[in-house]
């Protein structure tokens, strides 16, 4: 993985910048096509990679609806495509964004079950950061009367993932404990409510000290990412927990193991580890991609132990579980519908700060969701050239027609 | 580990009879104590260090209940242990067996649920192949009318240890399907039976050929183990199984993961590829477990899979989960009373038969459960020194007085 990735941002910021404007030049050339706003990553990098420009819409084909785009949900995952540490990643320009939520504009042939007008929320392999956006009917869910368009987008990657590790998983029961990392985020927050509709289940958290006034309340225990939260969490639970829920890697996963009482899982849900804010970061990532400790499967023979890996969008695109998938929806939107759970929405952004919303879902400075809002206006304080405020931002760019990979070069040895 | 059984061998063959005779005058001098046949294992090797001597009888203490035993399993755990390639194993001199079934004879102090004469079952940490047993109450469970001494002692590790795999590890529901190695075996026969309580679950074996007429009922499929049922599994299913139960261990890890659908869980309960009929045993064992594959946790994550290692003993005896145990012992004796279980009896053994009985289960060539009875006299044919006629089991064999230590380094280099 970690060689397709340094193929790819082999491609020079100057090819990038002239296919993009190929695609523009071919709308404007087309009487017939209608173009939209979209955030293009014109190449993998730092921020500046990123930014809203024109695009021919879509339009459904035979299977598909076509959404007008009101929200999309940011997450950490896309940081990880920016940066194109992801596996296999699709070559850029690419419009990233994996979900959106919105109304139906139109259907394909052979399209069942939805007609114009519809509120809708949906999966998509990439391409949701748009103003419309193309998706096969397996993957589009009906929203309820009262969610909102930001709720819609707040709800099914961070809930639909957070069910099927607890439950299709883990099999969360009656008593159990659990460990979630990054408890303020979006897919944390999801399993604190998915707990709590279980009698009895003790969720212990890790989330930064600033998150936790905000947070408290949702969890049982909570611990600051900087202290030993292992010796905490064995001080009020001497024997572990029985679900750890892991979404960081790297030296976590040794320790998250050594947590889990016996038939305990460990569920490895992401990487975000390896997303870091320097320029050399592709390379920091490879060298803990590889170093990440493996499993004896004799040791969890011994132990009684389970380690399970969950990638939704995986489940989703690569190994077509969207009929599971769709099962789990309808669980959770009965859920909803009963009240018991609800998306914690941390802020609105316009397609134009999608730079700003990175910026705060990289610094871990959200509790809950991060949505872009499509119909929103920038923030007139943040408009243009506002990434110059953004510190951390900055450090992750580089210079302008820069070989991303000859610049990285040194910092493998 | 391998060191740990290293060292263990290091005893000579004459400390170790030492000991036992030393243990035998002790109760011959001691006017109260009774005496109980056991099997005594000497020491680590082969069928030669196994023998029926006299012990004294062990008293009940607190908690405990004294079991008058009528019958013993025999497991392929117990193979492991006599060649000393099981973690920790305690020092030879040791009698065998973790579990079997009898009558109460007497109870301990402040011993709770239990009366004289009751019938029951019970795990044991060793010690099992005896006359009369003594263990903690926890271990204990009441056999129903209809069951018979052979079908308890068939029943206990085998259906719990296939009923926690298949409903507390891998959350085994409607529509599934299901891998079982030594399909024939008892673990096979108990996994066959329970998925047959639920819905539409697909059982594929693998079994020794010559198994076959017997067990075809029991499975959907059934495959030879020197054919490759990876790709005979996948012509069926060509998306693989959602649970894969291994008992064999090492290269069968990796092949075993391939099969797995998403979501799919890998178990392994067991490591019987360890145990060999050659003198040199011990360190084609140490061998083959570090070759063990280890797993990567990122490729569980791309893959959505699931690994987990199960082993019923460190679960009661070293974790202390024998509160969980008891749930699941419940629920299986209501499937036995509901007739939708019943432990496959293979054979039935004396005590004096012992090595016969070894010598089957390694050649696998027992179909369900072997089963010591204590109150059996050895058939004639096989009394005394009948090992002569087991060829397999003289090739275990080391020459009487050697230090198996030794004799076994040069296999290292």
């Amino acid at each position: 993985m970690a060689k397709e990735g340094a193929d790819m941002t082999e491609e020079t910021e100057y090819m990038i910048d002239k296919n993009v404007k190929k695609e523009i030049d071919n709308v404007e050339t087309s009487g017939n096509a209608k173009e939209m706003r979209a955030v293009i990553l014109s190449g993998f990098g730092g921020l500046n990679k990123l930014r809203v420009t024109k695009k021919a819409m879509p339009e459904p084909q035979d299977g598909e609806v076509k959404i007008r785009v009101k929200t999309c949900g940011l997450n950490f995952l896309d940081l990880m495509v920016r940066q194109g540490t992801i596996d296999n990643p699709p070559k850029p320009p690419l419009v990233p964004g994996f979900e959106c939520s919105g109304i139906v504009e139109s259907v394909g042939e052979n399209t069942k079950g939805f007609e114009i007008g519809d509120r809708v929320m949906a999966f998509v392999n990439y391409n949701a950061w748009a103003e419309v956006v193309c998706a096969p009917v397996d993957f589009v869910y009906k929203m309820p009367d009262e969610m909102t368009f930001a709720e819609a987008a707040a709800f099914s990657l961070n809930f639909v993932a957070a069910y099927m590790m607890l439950f299709e998983v883990a099999n969360l029961r009656e008593g159990m404990s659990v460990l979630v990392h990054s408890a303020g985020g979006g897919v944390g927050q999801a399993v604190a409510q998915l707990c709590s509709t279980v009698p009895n289940v003790t969720v212990f958290g890790i989330a930064s000290c600033f998150k936790h006034a905000a947070i408290r309340d949702s969890v049982a225990h909570l611990f600051d990412r900087n202290v030993d939260y292992i010796q905490e969490v064995k001080k009020i639970s001497p024997e572990g927990v029985d679900i750890v829920l892991d979404c960081l890697c790297g030296e976590n996963t040794g320790k998250g193991l050594s947590l889990l009482k016996p038939l305990g899982t460990y569920i490895l849900y992401g990487a975000s580890n390896m997303v870091t804010g320097e320029t050399k970061s592709f390379f920091s990532f490879a060298k803990s991609w590889w170093q990440v400790e493996k499993v004896n499967p004799i040791k969890l023979y011994e132990e009684n132990k389970v380690i399970a890996g969950f990638s939704l969008l995986n489940l989703l695109f690569k190994q077509g579980r969207c009929g599971l998938v769709k099962s789990v929806m309808d669980k959770l939107l009965c859920l909803y519908e009963e009240k018991k759970i609800k998306p914690v929405v941390d802020s609105l952004w316009a397609l134009e700060e999608v730079k700003e919303a990175m910026q705060r879902i990289h610094d871990r400075g959200n509790i809950g969701k991060l949505i872009l809002d499509v119909e929103k206006s920038p923030t007139p304080l943040m408009a243009s050239d506002s990434t110059e405020t953004s510190e951390a931002g900055e450090e992750e760019e580089e210079p302008e027609g820069d070989n991303d990979s000859k610049e990285r070069m040194p910092f493998i040895h």
